[in-house]
C-alpha cells in the first residue's frame, strides 16, 4: 500500500515535494516521495500521529512536536502528506486535528524559518504554509479542530480552514491572528479565511491589534464554535463528527466547495507572487530585526 | 384592466412564458398571457389567493395549496404571474406573502417534479424557481414574510427574498435550507441570498449540515426578523408593513437595487449554465436513488 | 514649515484644490495651498480646531462649526486640508475627531449645498464628500471617533470611516445613515463602508428604512465599538489611541490598507461617474421638492 500511495502522492504532492528537493542545497536531507511514503505508513514520523480508525471513517492526527508544535517546514511538509494521504483513502471520510502537547495546540509559524534565512528557503517555507492552507481549507474530509491548548498565529490559521472548531474552556489559552504583535502582518489568505469566519469589522479589528481572545471572547465573536472542558474536548469531537457524517458526502463536499473556492482561488493564482511578496518582506532589515528582538524577548522569559 | 396587463405582461414575462408554451408536448395545458392574467383579474386561480387592498395598497397573497403549498412547476408559473402582476399596477406598494395551510408556510420544490422526470421538463422547472427568486429578490414592492409555519428548503429561499420576515412563535415550526439532508444542494444563488442574511460562517454550517432551525434559533442567527404568536403573524406584518410605506419608495427601491443588484446580476448572466448544472445534477442515477428513498420513507412516516 | 507643507500639500491636494479654484466664478474667496498651509499652522481656521500633541503623536480635531457642524463644502475642504498636513507629518501617529458642540457630533452633509445649486456647485461639493471619505477610510493614521453627540448621515460616515468608535452614552443621541428617510440616497461606498462594518442584512435594513440607532442599539449591532458617560469620551479615546499606538506603525497600516483597499479601489476607479450621478440624482425637480419639504419641516420646528 505504501507503494501505491506513493505513486498517488507523486503527481498531487510534485509542487510541494519539488520544491522539498532544492533544499538539498541548503544542506538538509530530503526525503524521496517513496520514503515519506513508507515512513507514514508505519507511523514511525516523528512530528504527527496518525490514528485512522476504518471502523468508523474517522482518522485523529495527534500534533507532537515538542515543545509547542511549531509549523517548521519539516512540520508542514510531513502535514500535507499525512493530510493527502488520508484525502486519497475513500474509506476516510472525517479528520480530527488535535494535540498532544500541554497547553497549547500550535503556536504557530516557526519563527526560526524566517529568521536569518536565506530568501530561498524563506520562499521553500512559505510554499508549505500555502500548501497546509489550501489543503485544509479545500478538504473534501469533515476537518474538526479539537482545539486543547493556546492557538495563536498559525495555529489559529489551522482551526479556522477546519469545519468545525471545539476548545477547551481554560482561561489560560488563547486563541487569534496576531501577527502585527510581532511586527509581522497576517497575509490576505490568513485574513480571507477570518473574515469568512467572523466577518469583516471583527477581522479588521482583531488583525490591526492582532488580539488574542480566551475561549469566551473567542466564542462570542464566532472564532470557535464549541467550548468544553479539556478532557471532553476529543470526545466532543468525536461525536460531532457522527453528526457531519449522517450526511451525504457528495452533497456536503459540493456544498463546502461553493462556499469556499472564491478565497482558494484567490491565492493559487496568485501563489507565486504571494511567494515573492512574503520573501520580500520577511527578510527586510527591519523586520528581521523585529523577530530578532522578539526572540530575545523570548529568550529572556525562559531564563 | 386585464388586457392591458396581459399586454404588459407579455414582454416581461416571455421568457417564463416562451417555457411554458413548450410544454405542450408533454401533454400539459399551457395557456396565454390573456388567459392567464384575465384568470387571475377574475381570482378564480386555485393555488394562490390575492387581496389588494387599493386604500393601502398592500397586496397579501396567500398560499393555498394543500397539503404543504409544495412549488410545483403550476404553483411557480402562478405564483410569478402574480407577483408580476402586482409590479405593474402603480397603487400596489408592499407584498406580504403567507399561507392559508396549517402548520406550513411552504415546504419547498415540489419533489415530484425532480423525480423520474425527462431533463427537459427538468430544465422548465428549474427555470421556474430561478424565475420565482429573481421576481421576489429584485422587487421593487416592499415585501414581507408572515411565516406561519414550517418553511425548509425552498419555503426559506422565498422568506429570504423578502425585505422583512416575521415568524409564528410556535417551536414545533422550522426554517432553513435543508438540502444537503435530502442529498441535494442549494445553489449559488441560494447561497448568496443566505450569506446576504446570516453572512458566510453561518450559511457555511447551515448549508453543509442541512439545518432547519426553530424560530428562537432562526431568530438568534437572523435567519427571521422577528417573533410573534401565531395568531399575530399576520397583523404584525400589516403594521410592520405600514412602517415601510413610510419611507419613499424611490429612495427604498433604489437603495434595495444597490444591495441586491451584484447577487441578481451573477444568477441573470448564468441563467442557462444554472439550468444545465441542475438537470445533469438532479437525472443523475445516484440522486434519483437519494430522492426515491426519501419518497418512500415519506410515504413510511404517513402509513 | 508651513511652506514645506504647502510645497508637499500642491501635488496630493491638487485634484481637490484645483476644484476649490473653480469656485471663484461662483463668487466664492479662494485661497492657495500656501495660504490654507499659514492657515492651518497659526490654527486661525473657524471650523476646526486641532490639537496635536507632539509627545504622545496624537492630533485632536475639534468640529467647531456652528450650530451642528454640518458637512459644507468649506467644511469639507479644512477638514481634508487638516487631515492631510496630520499625514504628512512624521511625528503624528493618531488622530482622534470629536465636536465641541453641544448634543452633536455631525448632522452630515450641509443640505443647503445639495439645494438650489448649479450641477457645477453639486459635483465640487461631491467631489469634496469623496475626498473627505478617501481621506478618511485609506488613512495612515489611527483614527478613533469620539462621537459626543447626535451622528446623523454623512456624520455617521465620517464616524465609520475610523478605526474605532467610541460614543456618549446618552440615550436622546443617534447615530446612523438615514437618508432614505429624507427621500435621498446613500450612494454605493457609504453603503460599502456600513457593509464592511455591520455586515450586509443590516445595512439592508438600515439603508432602506434610513435607520437611526439609540448608542445601546448602534452598540448592539456593532455601529460603534463602546459607549461611555459622556464626560469621559474624549479621556476613554486617548486610551484607547495608546492600545493601537502600542502596535508597530507599518504592520498596522499594511493590514488595514488590506482590509479597506477593495472598497477603495470602487471609489476611486468610478469618482467621476458617481459625481455625475449624484449631480443629475440631486438636481432633479422631485428630489429638490423633497428638500425643500425636509428644510420648510426644519424651519417650523425651530420656529
Amino acid at each position: 500500500m505504501a507503494l501505491r500511495a506513493a505513486l498517488r502522492n507523486k503527481s498531487s504532492l510534485s509542487s510541494l515535494l519539488s520544491q522539498r528537493s532544492s533544499c538539498r542545497s541548503h544542506g538538509r536531507v530530503c526525503v524521496s516521495p517513496v520514503l515519506v511514503a513508507q515512513q507514514r505508513n508505519n507511523s514511525t514520523s516523528p512530528k504527527i500521529k496518525v490514528d485512522f480508525d476504518q471502523s468508523t471513517g474517522v482518522a485523529v492526527m495527534q500534533m507532537q512536536s515538542p515543545p509547542v508544535n511549531s509549523l517548521s517546514l519539516d512540520f508542514l511538509t510531513e502535514f500535507c502528506i499525512g493530510v493527502e494521504k488520508l484525502e486519497m483513502d475513500k474509506s476516510c471520510r472525517g479528520l480530527i486535528i488535535t494535540s498532544n502537547q500541554p497547553k497549547v495546540f500550535s503556536a504557530g509559524l516557526d519563527i526560526m524559518e524566517m529568521y536569518g534565512k536565506s530568501p530561498e528557503r524563506c520562499g521553500e517555507f512559505w510554499r508549505a504554509v500555502q500548501e497546509m492552507w489550501l489543503k485544509l481549507y479545500s478538504s473534501n474530509l469533515v476537518t474538526i479542530a479539537a482545539i486543547n491548548g493556546s492557538s495563536p498565529a498559525g495555529g489559529c490559521l489551522m482551526s479556522i480552514t477546519c469545519d468545525y472548531r471545539i476548545m477547551a474552556d481554560n482561561p489560560r489559552y488563547s486563541i487569534g491572528l496576531n501577527e502585527t504583535q510581532l511586527g509581522i502582518v497576517a497575509p490576505f489568505w490568513f485574513k480571507d479565511t477570518m473574515t469568512n469566519t467572523v466577518g469583516h469589522r471583527t477581522t479588521e479589528i482583531a488583525l490591526e491589534l492582532g488580539l488574542l481572545y480566551n475561549p469566551s471572547e473567542a466564542l462570542k465573536i464566532g472564532l470557535v464554535d464549541q467550548l468544553v472542558p479539556e478532557d471532553q474536548v476529543l470526545t466532543t469531537a468525536t461525536q460531532t463528527m457522527a453528526k457531519w457524517l449522517a450526511i451525504p458526502d457528495h452533497a456536503r463536499q459540493i456544498t463546502k466547495s461553493m462556499m469556499r473556492k472564491p478565497t482558494i482561488d484567490k491565492l493559487t493564482s496568485n501563489r507565486e507572487a504571494d511567494i515573492q511578496n512574503f520573501v520580500s518582506f520577511i527578510t527586510k532589515d527591519s523586520i528581521q530585526k523585529s523577530l530578532r528582538m522578539y526572540l530575545e524577548m523570548l529568550k529572556k522569559r525562559k531564563g
